[in-house]
């Protein structure tokens, strides 16, 4: 069997089926609806949101809405997935419990008005933990199903994945049965993934990876092909991230990151072609990218979590040798130049499990630089990224931290304000306690807005305050920022407590006052 | 060579220098003061409180205290060193910066009194960023000088280290200049330790351990030898760290985590020998291994950052196979006991750098169960470990978060309370917010008190909360921490805002509370 022969696309779904005995699981969508039942745990495939199931999932609603029945389900998936399914699934009531990331309107409002439970965790640990069974111990650590989207089933059984790896090799496993989606509408993509052994403590054994383009696994998921009870032909494509255009702030945003990275080559911190990065979602990742591919550096690197077009950008101007995520997270245009040049593209791209990429083991030794983007950092550099005002969840941790925690220089990039309805500044991203933690001062380097960048390392917790409020906030805001921190300063030394100067009854002040009065800018601590 | 001879005690310092050229730099501790400056770096070995220089920094202290020169350092060590030394230093006014860890009254008051800068930062990631040059950026990533305890000079130079690793091959690689104190009271530790080769991205190499006990290094330190410019003897024991006996709420805590771990081997999530085990210091975590001593675990394997004098107990009773650490934090009693079966010992026993035995690499691929003690933790499971009242520092974060975050099961243990001066249990450690976060509600799976323990796994916030308040607050905070729980979740709801219900303006009433009333019984919310 040779691997890399590509098919062409829109080709019959047995064409793409090896194993020869499956083709008796072949069947219609709707055939699929009796292995559903009320208070099952599903897993899906699926990543930020491609390579998720797209037709089964909406087969189900449709059935659910049409008939009024009750069926009500635990979604665990790498992370998000199309709105046609996550969140019309939220609509009609149908998710009990989503882990661990998630898009839409109807789900969200769904987890923050208690109708949907969501646990919030580490990407990558939420992988291993999935296979570990905490999050289904009820069910002695088993899914009663997993719905997996594939774009080539191997003589053994093997599953060729489409854009994304995510969970699936943990939800493969853990899985007592098995519904599989071919996609025929787009080429199989085997060739472009790696899937190392997925093995369990204590006897898991060193990842081999010491660069990005080292490859340590089996190019598919290796199932128990007698868990397969159904197989669906999908002509979907993916419904692909329409790209967010850089605006002035995230060009400055940008300008300043690249000013940094060329300083710490200069001052012997790091390489000529640089560490392999990572970089977030959104429009700062995409400016970043597209000054990276206007720059100097050459020979680039990315070890990341998801691809955005500019990648493929990056790509066509040389600069950019290899890229390793685990989704292929692209605009419908996007998907329409990969497959142009798939045959180019496929030498420089691997995707492997979200347990790989987002792993400390690869991020630390390989000397990752991450960015990603907060939705507020405090003075001493705590960020958060999940909860506004310290309660309502909007998408999901991701895999910040795990970049982040672990990189050689971590970075958070975001605007130093955003607007209000009545105040254009109305905003501060740099606050004195962000109301919700989840990076902690200890795992973030670098804090970086249109104002400026500061370059926390080595600095004590007050010293790292003023350089905070000094580079980074709003000039609307430094007096603000600075009068609190002075006045902090000085109640915690009458205490002997001014390591980290706050004022506990005062540190939120500026959210209560958002509150009531449509701005941050409090009169007086 | 054999480098398993060991040495008796009381030698000549000559015939535990190995490289005869360095005779020449044998001195007496009046010698070494010449190389110290006003203003300088200083790098030291040392290890709670293990393995330290205790010659040059009292005699450098005494100089300072009788000149009244005025002398003041950069301080970099592993992590804390004794009192005679960093503490005096503190109280002489000889200490500007401290990275990243320290014990003391002099010198926690300086801290917290605006006048010693004071970094804390996850040690793993500590001495990384020590070789990275990043805390000592404007000296070109130098420090001027390291000062470092060694048993043994071997014939190439090579040094051979005492009761702990620490961070000192990072310390012997960035200093420009070598002051050895040869400890000439204590044995050679030839063959205690291993050094693996510590190497800069983006060109490090998968550390091949996946066992305990495997060994990947050398047996001592590399240093180039050119920089050693004074050897002085050094008769000094180490201070050792008395232990801390259990009471009976360590006693409860401890056999809560028991109860548990045989839970999940029943359930099938560790096996019957567990997994390695990391433990803290303290009277819980002595508690805990005394549980262990004395339970039905066979096999039993530690991965650890210090070893106490329980583990030497644990050894005792043959279930405890091997244990990893990067110090030896034993009392007087016990190194007497550890010298006494020193070849017995010194097989089942090795020292790392704290960059191998925190890395995030080993810990998450061996499956660590890992048990650390916070100052406090909220209902949601984020905890505080470093700073009391979210202002004042303890001692620093050290390597907790090296383990939780990277843990196989991540377990924080507490009392639930703790007694003011007017009100035996006026002080609650299950809080609604954690004034301070070190490890956020995405690192921990376990919070154990003598109430009880709550397995967080799978758990979503709002459940989280139900839990920990149920399963760990102490009985007169129930109705307090409940009251409040669901006092936010309907403020929360109305805002349609509540996945993790806060009310901010609210949020530290106890702390607030507690300052003016010696307790954090808050009457209504």
């Amino acid at each position: 069997m040779s691997f890399m022969i590509t098919r062409k696309f829109s080709v019959s779904i047995a064409s793409r089926i090896g194993k020869k005995s499956l083709l008796s699981k072949v069947c219609k969508p709707e055939d699929t609806i009796k292995f559903f039942e009320d208070g099952q745990a599903l897993g899906w495939s699926g990543f930020t949101p491609v390579g998720y199931p797209k037709v089964v999932p909406v087969t189900v609603a449709d059935y659910v809405e049409k008939t009024g029945k009750k069926m009500k389900f635990d979604l665990y998936i790498g992370a998000s997935v199309g709105a046609e399914t996550e969140d019309r699934w939220a609509k009609l009531g149908m998710i009990n419990r989503r882990w661990p990331y998630q898009t839409g309107k109807n789900i969200a409002n769904g987890i923050n008005t208690g109708k949907i439970q969501m646990g919030d965790i580490h990407l990558c640990n939420y992988a291993s933990n999935l296979k570990f069974g905490f999050f289904t111990k009820e069910r002695k650590g088993k899914l009663d199903l997993g719905i997996i989207e594939v774009t080539e089933i191997l003589p053994d059984g093997g599953l060729v994945l489409a854009g994304s790896v995510g969970a699936v090799p943990e939800v493969c496993d853990i899985s007592e049965k098995l519904i599989l989606e071919l996609n025929t509408s787009m080429p199989s993509y085997l060739g472009l993934h790696d899937i190392p052994p997925d093995e369990v403590p204590p006897n898991r054994r060193p990842y081999l990876i010491s660069r990005v383009d080292d490859r340590i696994g089996k190019l598919y998921v290796p199932v128990d092909t007698e868990k397969i009870v159904a197989i669906v032909e999908s002509t979907k494509p993916d419904n692909g991230r329409p790209l967010s255009p850089p605006d002035e702030v995230s060009e400055k945003i940008a300008q300043n990151i690249l000013d940094f990275l060329e300083n710490e080559v200069h001052a012997g911190r790091a390489p000529p072609d640089l560490l392999p990065l990572q970089s977030g979602v959104g429009n700062i990742a995409n400016a970043v990218v597209a000054g990276l591919a206007k720059g100097q550096f050459r020979n680039v690197k990315v070890w990341t979590e998801v691809l955005q077009d500019t990648m493929l950008d990056f790509f066509d101007t040389g600069k950019l040798d290899f890229a390793t995520a685990t989704a292929l997270t692209l605009s419908t245009e996007g998907f329409e130049r990969l497959y142009k040049n798939w045959e180019e593209y496929k030498q420089k791209i691997c995707l492997r499990p979200q347990q790989i990429t987002n792993n400390a083991e690869m991020i630390r030794r390989m000397g990752v630089i991450g960015m990603n983007t907060p939705v507020e950092v405090d003075i001493y550099g705590h960020a958060n990224s999940t909860l506004i005002g310290g309660t309502r969840m909007i998408n999901g941790l991701g895999g910040s931290n795990d970049f982040l925690r672990n990189c050689y220089i971590s970075m958070m990039h975001c605007p130093s304000v955003r607007p209000t309805k009545t105040d254009p500044t109305g905003i501060t991203c740099i606050v004195p306690k962000a109301p919700h933690i989840d990076h902690t001062e200890h795992d973030l380097d670098v804090i970086v807005t249109e104002q400026g960048l500061a370059d926390l390392r080595g600095l004590a917790p007050r010293q790292r305050a003023m350089e905070i409020i000094n580079k980074c906030a709003h000039p609307d805001y430094k007096p603000i920022l600075t009068d609190y921190f002075n006045t902090a300063y000085q109640h915690c030394l009458k205490q002997k407590a001014a390591h980290e100067p706050q004022i506990l009854s005062k540190v939120f002040k500026m959210q209560e006052y958002l509150e009531k009065n449509g701005t941050m800018k409090v009169d007086k601590w």
